[in-house]
């Protein structure tokens, strides 16, 4: 899988209709003021630090007051700023990361501050709990005092429409609290991915951001600003980019995913089962087919996609993961939702189009790639849950099959570990799916439940229980610990215990 | 000497009527828009830099315009800024400074652009001609670009009463060009010492500037502000600070160093030859006198100052200078310009007291310190150019005597050798005082000649002619390249050649 997307010349297809009424949609951000707990009291020498912990996890912007003891000062003082979004985080050196990601994510800042006392509005917007200060120099005259910390918060989540929810346990409770914490700090013009790092759109968040945005803040213009925003700026050939930009100006990012890109028809007719907006099926089926024409053009005469659909496809962040049969399932798993999209529209043609190569490749799936031997799905021979999960996803196993396969996953999920949290999520939906109900509580717990009991306040991008270091980054300094594609408890969690 | 001078509780005398009178005579700054000569044109990548070189020396605010080539940037670009006041500074590492002067002098930034293309207005003032920009991070589908740099200059200097000066040689208009851009730039809301470094106002380099002034751009009411700055605040005892902040409130420094105190009523008296201004007699009057009491306080029965007086004086940076020879003389110095203060006053008995002072003193100077032997002053047995040339500036020597002196002085002055173009500048005034014209010419040339010869544009706080990187503060990367009491040849060479 490559990691990094450049398209030379990349110029993407612009819509203004679409991109202007994305722009319309765009949220109004709410605000709060938020103060730390404490403040330190003893003043700051040269090479000395303190730790401000705001006691939640924040995205905003941050204000400081600066006074001094001592002489009058008689040179600027030179302070180092440092968020980090947990325990973890904090106890990272951001010089010592030298990955593949750019260090520029660490919110690391350096400061002059010329005349004290000093009031500083920082410009740029934070994502943490805590903030460490470091004065890199004063001089023998003075020291540094900090007088006040705020930090003014910036969400487009409106807390109006949210229910109260009261899960069955606590550790249940203490999941969806994190999930929920992790949406809200997620949503602002877009739904970000995380609001300290990619802070960017992307389709496979999106959908897992949407389900559990309906479970909760319900904000659906959000989400059908961020469909706009996709369908607006897009591959010169139609495809759907996997990441948007919308800042200074929509763009389409040029990385392609092909599993990414075939979302884009389940996002809008699950946001149509929401709304019924007709609005967005007039504006948005025709990229939404689009999108099932291009990937149905790179499926072979034996009904299995080709080569160059799966080099491209994402899943997940396991480097070794085959990808062919998830490739398979999830193109059977769009037809489906791309049926209910044309039945909506009457497009009867389209419909029985579908519907026909949904029965098609699924039986192309279980031909190249159900192993009658085991019962199990394999990848140009290779045994992975993820494999097994999306075509159960799919509906190519079902029934009686897609329940017992399902519980002899469990039994081989370290053959090629899952690694993030967005695989995770897929797994407890295919649990679900196959009535599961105790496997995917448990699932929730074990997965889930690690990282609250762990401290964390926000649910990250990446977790493995047995290593709270693990980054696909070089370097966990660099991961996001407040990431859109793991909150889905909050959707998980009322589909079982409602 | 004692580099660091602390006053624990320093509570200074303010005077709200002398310091609103500042407030009032505060200038207004005058900006020019500047560009640099060129712009690199290769974009920049991660570990990239490059050097912008504006052409002259420039004191004032920076905007920057950011482009990018490549892909939508996925990631802030993180850069450092680096600001030098010339070619050797530029080649130093701000990282590897650790005097005991503060590193936040060091002009040296970082900034994340989150997003691009970007205009960034940088908030704090920089003195500089070169501006090194380097590429922290970007992130691989982008380069960096420099669309736009500029810098709106800020200054209190203004061009109208300036009269064109043209030296009798091309290294004397050069000199003299490097000390008027000198003083340009540190003339803001008060005569700052070095725009870079320490952006104040002291007493010693406010007589010079203020004479480099009166020979060239003639703002007298910045003088007239200065002078009630340092009368509005005070040490507690009434006594003239060395230095008084200006900002964001008008505070003395807690520093007394006894030359500087005394140099009040002769920057005073001075003011008031060029202006005539009968307000600021009024108002200063008193605080001039209480100079001269308290200075006179610290004289034993023998007519010799007293050690307490001379612990706390400057002269030059010279570590070790014995300064008891010259703060004999700088109060020598000081009862003739306070005589002339009363008897402007009308203040007969003062005028007479001075008078007499004077020669009480000169004769215990003549007495204690001069050496029969060899004609030199010897300060507790040292022989030192500092002890001659007060000596002859104060008039305990004079006449052909004098002359003589300082023709001897030339021969010994490696003795103690003077380390700071401020007792360079006294030096060059004692030849004047006697009518070596050619010498003095000889020592501009020499000296100051050397600065602009090494190719700085403007001159600098500290200066050995065979070691450019010496330094007081243990690296000269922290030295002041732009500094007031270097810019004396202003008003040294129209002495000898208007």
């Amino acid at each position: 899988m490559e990691l990094i997307h450049i398209v030379e010349n990349f110029t993407p297809l612009q819509d203004p209709y679409l991109l202007r009424k994305a722009e319309l949609l765009k949220p109004v951000l709410r605000h709060e003021t938020v103060f730390p707990e404490s403040l330190p009291e003893a003043p700051l020498g040269k090479g000395d630090s303190t730790v401000i912990d705001f006691g939640t996890y924040l995205t905003g912007r941050v204000s400081l007051s600066f006074g001094y003891t001592g002489s009058h000062p008689d040179a600027p003082a030179h302070i180092g700023l440092f968020f980090a979004e947990n325990v973890r985080e904090l106890s990272k050196d951001p010089a010592a990361y030298h990955g593949w990601v750019s260090s520029s994510w660490i919110q690391d800042e350096r400061l002059h501050l010329d005349i004290l006392p000093a009031n500083v509005d920082l410009p740029r917007r934070y994502s943490f709990r805590y903030l460490r200060i470091t004065v890199l120099d004063t001089s023998p005259k003075y020291r540094l005092t900090v007088k006040r910390v705020s930090c003014v918060t910036e969400t487009s989540a409106s807390p109006e429409a949210l229910k109260p929810y009261t899960a069955p346990e606590p550790l249940l409770q203490r999941i969806y609290d994190a999930g929920l914490l992790t949406l809200r700090n997620c949503m602002q013009d877009v739904f970000e991915d995380g609001p300290k790092r990619d802070r960017r759109l992307w389709l496979g968040d999106l959908r897992l951001t949407a389900l559990a945005n309906y479970a909760s803040y319900r904000n659906t213009d959000l989400v059908k600003r961020c469909l706009y925003l996709f369908a607006g700026s897009r591959f010169p050939d139609g495809r759907i980019s996997a990441a948007v930009f919308h800042t200074p100006e929509a763009e389409a990012d040029d990385t392609c995913l092909t599993d990414y890109s075939l979302l884009f028809p389940v996002v809008l007719e699950e946001y149509l089962r929401e709304t019924g907006d007709t609005e967005a099926l007039e504006d948005l089926y025709g990229t939404a087919m689009q999108q099932m024409e291009i990937s149905l053009g790179c499926v072979g005469k034996d009904g299995r996609v080709l080569p160059e659909a799966v080099r491209d496809a994402f899943f997940d962040w396991a480097q070794e993961l085959d990808r062919t049969a998830c490739t398979q399932a999830v193109l059977v798993y769009a037809l489906r939702y791309a049926a209910c999209l044309a039945e909506r529209k009457g497009d009867r043609t389209k419909k029985t189009h579908f519907d026909a190569m949904a029965r098609n490749l699924s039986a192309a799936a279980r031909t190249h790639f159900l192993d009658p031997e085991t019962g199990f799905y394999l990848s140009n021979g290779q045994l992975s849950a993820a494999s097994q999960i999306w075509m159960v996803l799919a509906g190519v196993s079902g029934g009686a099959e897609a329940r017992a396969l399902m519980k002899k996953t469990g039994t081989i999920l370290d053959r090629v570990p899952m690694t993030t949290p967005y695989i995770r999520h897929y797994y407890t939906e295919a649990l679900l799916k196959t009535g599961l109900l105790r496997e995917a509580l448990e699932e929730i717990c074990a997965y889930w439940g690690s990282m609250v009991l762990s401290g964390l306040d926000t649910l990250p991008e990446v977790w493995d229980p047995a290593d709270p270091d693990a980054s696909p980054y070089d370097g966990s300094i660099i991961n996001s610990g407040c990431h859109a594609w793991c909150c889905t408890p909050v959707y998980l969690l009322k589909q079982i215990t409602p």
